[in-house]
């Protein structure tokens, strides 16, 4: 056993050499995931469904905290009903999974497996609203959703993958637009919070946007190899679903409207981000916040007496102390042990042996800057919590400081040409607000919009492209 | 508004009168459903989820407690992958969803959606288990399933439900049966401490067993109108599938061997237990442990001076105690709310206005018994959670009086025949283990078997039917 794992450790390729086959050989061998008969879907193992789980309540608080109640929709469309709304069927007719038969039966109108469940949510609010009274609707689901993807890739793009999607109704286009901005700030936070991923907040430009939408909000996170991800997305939708689905209240004066709506979603691609923007060649390192295990406690020389008593002793305090805490005491050595959880990205390692409890101490070893120092074993369970706690603190800054660093400003073509020709990166440069200017960037520098930033900064007066007064500064680059 | 709702009560078909119409009334007037255009799958509305949310966290912990972790299998099975097990696709062909299109092209092989994941399970197990050191592998699994029911009744069987299943994999049978039953045991202690609902355990007769179990246990509760709810079932498999999946350890003595699997699985039927369990003609009522909202303070005469700022402080007071609490203070008269509430089956009601206030204290009223008194406001948070606790407790006794009182003995054809002409309930009566005369007992009598109850107890020496010897106490009923 211990060759073959301590094997494990080193048959991660490195990110230099190879990020793709990095990030393959990180979620195969940390059991992240595992691959099944069915084609381009994965396994989530225990080790990433826990991280989910992380995600998942506390991102759930949030909603919550902001009003938000959870709903569970039909996982199937009949077709009519995904079909009322024009756009919207446009886009994600191409890509669903049909159901044609119930057992041996072929059924009277066939049903696609939710892409995602706007036109579920429609229907429900038009049954349930009718007075001003009935809103604001702000309902979640938590489910997963499928898209007949031709090439996937665990946690980034799966013909299933598991999100939430929140839908909401409004009285006035105001405040639709608030909650989607609300909800985008939201997942801003989250990601910096909890994930320790800095996040670029903006707007899609129009032939990026959501299909039936009006307007698509995105966070935007760098990944270690220089390609930006979209983290989330928040749509407003204006009346456009109302009017195809006929969701009227009687407003105050008396007079019927229709509701305006949102809708944003994350997903288990946030455990891909995770990886990317923290990962090394030793493996996973996940932020204390969502990580299933927060520190691992490794008895050294475990079978001298009270070693193992006294590391079952640490345990109990800790994990009374709210700490997610666990013990290995297997035969394994330590050494095999510390590569291990290396791996896993386990943020703390606690090591302790007979020589550190004859002095009243332990050694804590960070995952994420690979720090060691010994510690009083007084206030333990205090000192763990600190040290977590800043490791999520430096884990933002140095993700930060990374993403920065890979963010150039292109104020003319030339500048453009050199800096997609030698590094990977954001780049933030000027734009007119003209889709052919933004083909041409996609079609001659190989990079594409990723979003309009909230926080414009002047690169200048024009559109380098065409020359044509500029709009916006826009974030552009290579994408997952 | 009010007459709207006030209605709505009124218009709650008495048990009496019609116990399918008042189910229906009750699922629909308290929304915890609504319905879609997708035949025979409902909508879980806010009430209905967060119930389905306060099930999930408690029977969590509990899987969790007891060693079992969380995985995400995929939602489709390959044909193939389906058919591997025999009498398991026996069972499930004839009721699957098949998709067969992705997009616009047709598959190379159909996919049906998971009907239950014991295929994928079985197939991740035999990638993940070699060692004796990889076992016991205890994973569970929180996802919607599908079945094409030809007749479908919200939560009692639906055509998409949500539920948990829980997959385990062990060295030996011993291991296995243990599992299954300390599963179902898990199932028995949540039904009574969390949902107040009193259920019979055992085992299900041959005809009754899971498609490819050799043995299925149960637990089996009686509603209100003396109809049987399977509440909760749990499958030893012993090494069929595993023969069938080639899922092979080499043991401890180093040879080659099957594994030992289990399964094990509730549903968002227990809502429908629940309901059709406490229920009364005034609507829902909900045990304290698994209520939304455990108590609302309703505020009187709420326009004079400090009602409504009293009713806020209380309401800050035990929420901080950690109280589901809510206030209604919206323009509806007291009255109007107390039936509202009632309705919806919140346990407990807490009424404050001036006089109270200048009393200090308030009046709580208990929606299982409609017991209301007077409490000081001193220590409120203290009474409010004796008093839930309380409700808990009387309304799984008051359950367990009204189920002893519907379940009857027939010692010989002629009470049987008394029985169940009269009566509606559950039927204790000897069994030969001949499964022609648990076919006759259903074709003469109209009960079927519900199952072989763990707690046996002698009600003669021979069986009813045939006449020769007895082998097993059944409990017959007829069921949902």
């Amino acid at each position: 056993m211990a060759d073959k794992s301590t094997k494990a450790v080193k048959e991660i390729t490195s990110m230099e050499e190879d990020f793709g086959k990095w990030y393959t050989d990180v979620v195969l061998k940390t059991q992240l995931v595992d691959y099944s008969s069915v084609k381009g879907c994965v396994i989530l193992q225990p080790y990433s469904y826990a991280i989910w789980e992380n995600i998942q309540k506390n991102l759930d608080a949030m909603f919550k905290a902001t009003g938000h109640t959870n709903v569970y929709m039909p996982m199937f469309i009949p077709e009519s009903l995904l079909q009322k709304e024009k756009d919207h069927v446009e886009g994600f007719a191409p890509e669903v999974a049909w159901v044609t038969h119930g057992g041996s039966e072929p059924l009277a109108e066939r049903l696609c497996v939710r892409p995602t469940s706007e036109t579920l949510f429609c229907e429900y609010y038009s049954h349930v609203v009718q007075s001003y009274r009935d809103l604001p609707k702000l309902c979640n689901q938590w489910c997963s959703v499928v898209r007949w993807e031709k090439t996937t890739r665990p946690f980034l793009r799966s013909r299933e993958f598991l999100w939430q999607e929140g839908h909401t109704a409004h009285a006035t286009a105001q405040e639709a637009i608030e909650e989607t901005e609300r909800m985008l700030n939201v997942y801003a936070e989250f990601c910096e919070k909890y994930l320790a991923i800095p996040v670029v907040k903006g707007r899609k430009t129009e032939s990026d946007k959501f299909a039936g939408a009006e307007a698509t909000y995105c966070i935007e996170a760098l990944m270690h190899d220089g390609v930006a991800l979209q983290a989330g997305t928040s749509h407003y939708f204006g009346d456009g679903f109302a009017k195809a689905f006929g969701i009227q209240f009687a407003d105050k004066d008396n007079t019927l409207k229709y509701v305006y709506q949102t809708s944003w979603g994350v997903t288990t691609r946030l455990i891909g981000a995770v990886i990317m923007t923290h990962g090394d060649d030793n493996g996973l390192v996940l932020p204390p916040a969502i990580a299933p295990t927060e520190m691992v406690i490794i008895p050294v020389a475990m079978h001298k007496e009270g070693v193992l008593e006294k590391a079952n002793e640490l345990k109990a305090a800790l994990a009374a102390a709210g700490i997610r805490v666990d013990l290995d005491d297997s035969e394994q050595s330590p050494g095999w042990k510390y590569s291990q959880y290396e791996m896993k990205g386990v943020p703390l390692r606690l090591e302790i042996g007979p020589r550190d409890i004859e002095n009243g101490c332990c050694m804590l070893a960070r995952r994420d800057n690979g720090e060691k120092k010994s510690y009083p074993l007084e206030n333990i369970a205090e000192t763990v919590k600190e040290i977590l706690a800043q490791i999520q603190v430096d884990m933002l800054e140095k993700a930060r400081e990374r993403r920065d660093s890979m963010t150039y400003a292109a104020h003319n073509t030339d500048e453009l040409k050199e800096i997609t020709e030698s590094k990977q990166g954001f780049v933030k440069m000027m734009w007119c607000g003209d889709e052919e200017c933004e083909k041409a960037v996609k079609e001659t520098y190989g990079v594409g919009s990723r979003c309009i930033p909230f926080e414009q900064e002047n690169l200048g007066d024009v559109c380098p492209i065409c020359g044509k007064p500029a709009k916006h500064m826009v974030y552009w680059g290579k994408a997952y």
